[in-house]
């Protein structure tokens, strides 16, 4: 009963097979291995961007702070929810990568932006000239750190007030499978068709080892990122072997069937919680991800039984069974029926 | 006929054994991993060092940068050879990690510098009190980066420089299992007995798909580090998969077999080498990487059989067929005999 | 009629006549000036500080950015109110001065933080272990932007609070003088004994040209912030001259005078809007700054007559002239008592 | 007797009346006083080009670091010589403010460049693809570090090498006007007519308090400076009295009348020095700077006499009267024959 994070499972068994295979002899280094040529042509034609310059690295946070290295000036201030991961969970990375720009708090519902908190948050930099930041990015997370899906049109309108004023839009896709599992969008209409400059694509969470793919759909910059992410030390000698991952993850869908795995993995859980009363959901399951208050009694069940999750609001020691406690629950592609359904009844009592 | 770099060899198979062994069901994330436990307490014992803070990141530019970025300040200086990897071949990683410190060139002979040149090269500096950057640390490439070897007795004299001047010692140690196979020192001797503060010890070069150590001797800056890590986006969430292949490394002296294999497939080079009179070698083959000196016609030779390396000096285009074009060549755990003794045979033609 | 900022006005005149009689010969550049041992003396013995370490840099920006890098690593966060100078006014300059740090905002009332707001902030930070920025400095100013000050025992209560987690506390004191002259309280009192570790003290606003004293009660990090100072290319040759100027502000407690001064217009300000009751204040105007909201057509006649200062909030044009604008007055020590009721006259129409 | 440094002397009386008139009221801050524009107007007008972007900041160390940040990228290195104040008198400053970048020394001679060392290191660098730093701007000093002068030819010519590699010149005039002064070349000769696109134009060491200018002949990036500058805390409230010592070393010529009164000093120096043949220059005593060996017994007299000067190489303290010790003796505007007849006498016992 494991719920901590998607970020906990097993690598997929296809893709361990792809690193056996790769495991083969000499391969060129640095990215200019042949499995590298193929990953690049498969992302180009999934995101229908022929021109698309494509890179990997090996953490979720590498991704965004390259990407929003080479989109921000480090005299600007990026435009983000408070819950953003490059926010909470990156230890300011962003701030280290970009030379120390700042980013700005856009008020968030459900973790998602909406076109007039961007828009009023926006207007409201550069009000003093060369004193304050000026206006950078606008970085979108989809699913949100709150489990929460944007829509492609919702995408394309908070791009839309980033194009008002001339400022481009990075999506944190560290989720970005399980939003296009969820939504039914297609690759190139959550992104560059919606206005996205520069895609942070997750495998990861996903069922890969360590890799997630930089997309820049404008590759104008493309030999800076290629300079920022070797300084940054994460340009892989041995790249074959994050090549390899990405590629077992794109052939045949895999990446979108794992998303769509632990999105119904979230669902049956879901579904679980939701057979009594006692459950309260604060913000739709759409992905894989869940954040629900039920009882202390409840919570104090599944620790005694081992569940694994975070108990986001509240703390299991205290008098009152009955006080509704917040959980966030993930599912990963790899999450049981059994597991799921034995934490359920649990909390069903 | 690969010996253009041991960074473009196969993974061990062991390691790849361990890989698979570790991807079952779920495991803590970002280096709470159990097998990162006994990852700790290996390197702990082999090195001799019970109170070490140890720490794995994936790319020996990370292992360097950050390492270094815990013992500098960013008002000061490093000091290192001209051929040092930090120098030549980080893109200015350890200047972004640490904040803007500089590196201050100490002229070595065969890639390795003396205590003279140290010494005088750290005199040198702080003569401008707040003008001038103050002296940090000292960072020593072992094997160097021109397949030279630095005895035990050796770093501990550079060591002792620094401790004259009170600054602290990093080793960079992307090969350091050659260098302890090529010298049979220990490893306790040649890092914190030899006055070493900071290990950055190879796995990536030796065997695995992509991890480093790093040996923090004194682990009074082990929490610093950690941030340092996490903010340089270098902290894996799938940590159980470095730690797997680092303990494979360990198991069973594996790092040293592998380095003991390729020391040898070097030397092996080096006589084939040296059977004819044609063959000069620029610096004593130590290790598993050598320079030597040969005609371009017997380059031209082996440019058409295939044979990949770095011609490190000069042209293969040129009139003169006798006219000697130097050669870098390096031998991974996996060198072939075969491919060995074709490559000779070819040069002697 | 120039109320748009006190860093606009002339420079007082005896701080002039220092500056000349500084001008004679040769003197020790960096700040070894004979002087600077003056001013050093004189601020220990007006703080009652006898251990403190004093510089002089050229701007407020300066100031602040070069202590809170002495009090911050590039991995925390400093929390000060979103109002603050160093939040809004100096382009990143704290991002940048601290190698990365971020800056958490404290919600505010009137421009000041209160203890509830500064622990809750606090409070959240830190829950993510090694992903989330750390706690960093508490960085309060005082007058604040908003015209307010803080009493000494607000001070020591918001200390209070950075000590119960161990922070350090920076005071931006670009307005000191008028805190000091508004509270009757004493510079040790509103300093180091209310909690205070690096003060940014100010000048420029107060009649200097542009000097302002950074003085660290605790002076372990004296060094590391001198070599700050000259990384950040803030240490001047020709010192002598901030000296002069600032010694010329201490003595005879002309820094006191000055901002007496200022806070006595702006009070005559205060009082003559106040006659008719057209004009709604929205914060108690305590020191020399005021923002106060009054009919668009006060407006008119005051951007007629050639009067100079913020329209906060509104716009001079539109057509309801009966609709309130806020505007931000702020009188320095040389505003003339023409002036002010001039400008209030024009605003009783 | 004082010869340490130009940095040390008194500012012009024209210099301190400007001051004093400019101290008349209320004037716009952050370089919109009406001073400035004049101060713009007269130096397009004196380096014939109208449209180049002007700038003041007030120490040398910014002038070259903004410059050098808004010419170079972090990953890029910057050519100078070993003994370039940017190298060795900065602490770090020029890395601080690029984000990282390295310095590449050129060897020199007599503090001169030659475009034969400087293409051979740019050629030295990028030979390694991502992995080493990119090639970045080159930055020359005249006056060179060693009071050596570089003829407008010489410019043009290392400038014409840096042409051939796509990059951009930095000319750090710290002593711009002494090296006009001693060639007889226009300004616009000396700079963008030879290839320079940014001039950091010193005025503190010949005669003002403490403002350089910093020219950019293109104006492209003009902003991206303007936003560097506020952000490294080096634009200027009151920025009048910046404006006003520059406009006053500009009108009449003054900055070159000043200069040129330096350079007959050290011209005089040199004489007198020269008298008996016990004194050997090292350099050629072009402008205002000189570097002589002369016996210990000599340099004992100064001492006692109570002369300021560095001694550049050996100690005072010896056994041998007759041994040659190096001084670096420096003119400044205001330095009085007298004395420099008087230093001379002494050395010629």
């Amino acid at each position: 009963m494991f719920f901590a994070s998607d970020n906990s499972g097993p690598v997929h068994p296809r893709v361990m097979a792809a690193l056996a295979r790769a495991n083969e002899g000499y391969a060129m280094p640095y990215g200019a291995d042949a499995i590298m040529d193929a990953v690049r042509a498969q992302i180009r034609e999934i995101f229908e961007a022929p021109e698309a310059a494509v890179y990997l690295v090996a953490t979720g946070t590498a991704a965004n702070s390259l990407a929003l290295a080479t989109l921000a000036q480090p005299y600007q201030t990026i435009f983000c929810t408070p819950e953003a991961h490059i926010n909470q969970d990156e230890c300011n990375a962003p701030e280290f990568y970009t030379g120390g720009a700042k980013l700005t708090l856009v008020p968030s519902q459900a973790g998602r932006m909406t076109p007039e908190t961007l828009r009023a948050r926006i207007a409201g930099e550069e009000s003093r000239g060369v004193h304050g930041p000026q206006r950078g990015p606008v970085s979108i997370t989809n699913v949100t750190e709150l489990g929460t899906v944007y829509a492609v049109d919702e995408i394309a309108a908070l791009a839309g007030v980033a194009r008002d004023f001339g400022l481009p839009v990075h999506l944190d896709g560290a989720r970005f499978a399980n939003a296009v599992a969820a939504t039914g969008a297609t690759p190139a209409e959550m992104t560059w068709k919606a206005g996205v400059e520069a895609l942070s694509f997750g495998g990861t969470k996903n069922g890969l080892m360590g890799v997630e793919a930089v997309v820049l759909f404008d590759p104008a910059r493309a030999w800076e990122f290629e300079l920022r992410r070797k300084r940054g030390a994460h340009l892989f000698s041995k790249h074959r072997y994050l090549s390899a991952q990405m590629l077992a993850y794109l052939e045949d869908g895999l990446w979108l069937e794992l998303a769509a795995a632990a999105n119904a993995a979230n669902a049956r859980l879901a579904h679980g919680l939701n057979r009594g009363g006692a459950v309260r959901y604060l913000y739709d399951p759409a992905a894989n991800m869940s954040f629900a208050a039920f009882p202390r009694a409840a919570h104090q069940r599944l620790h005694e039984a081992g569940a694994q999750y975070y108990v986001w609001e509240g703390s299991l020691e205290g008098d009152d069974p009955d006080e509704p406690l917040t959980a966030r629950m993930v599912c990963d592609w790899s999450a049981a029926d059994e597991a799921i359904d034995r934490f359920t009844d649990i909390v069903q009592g």
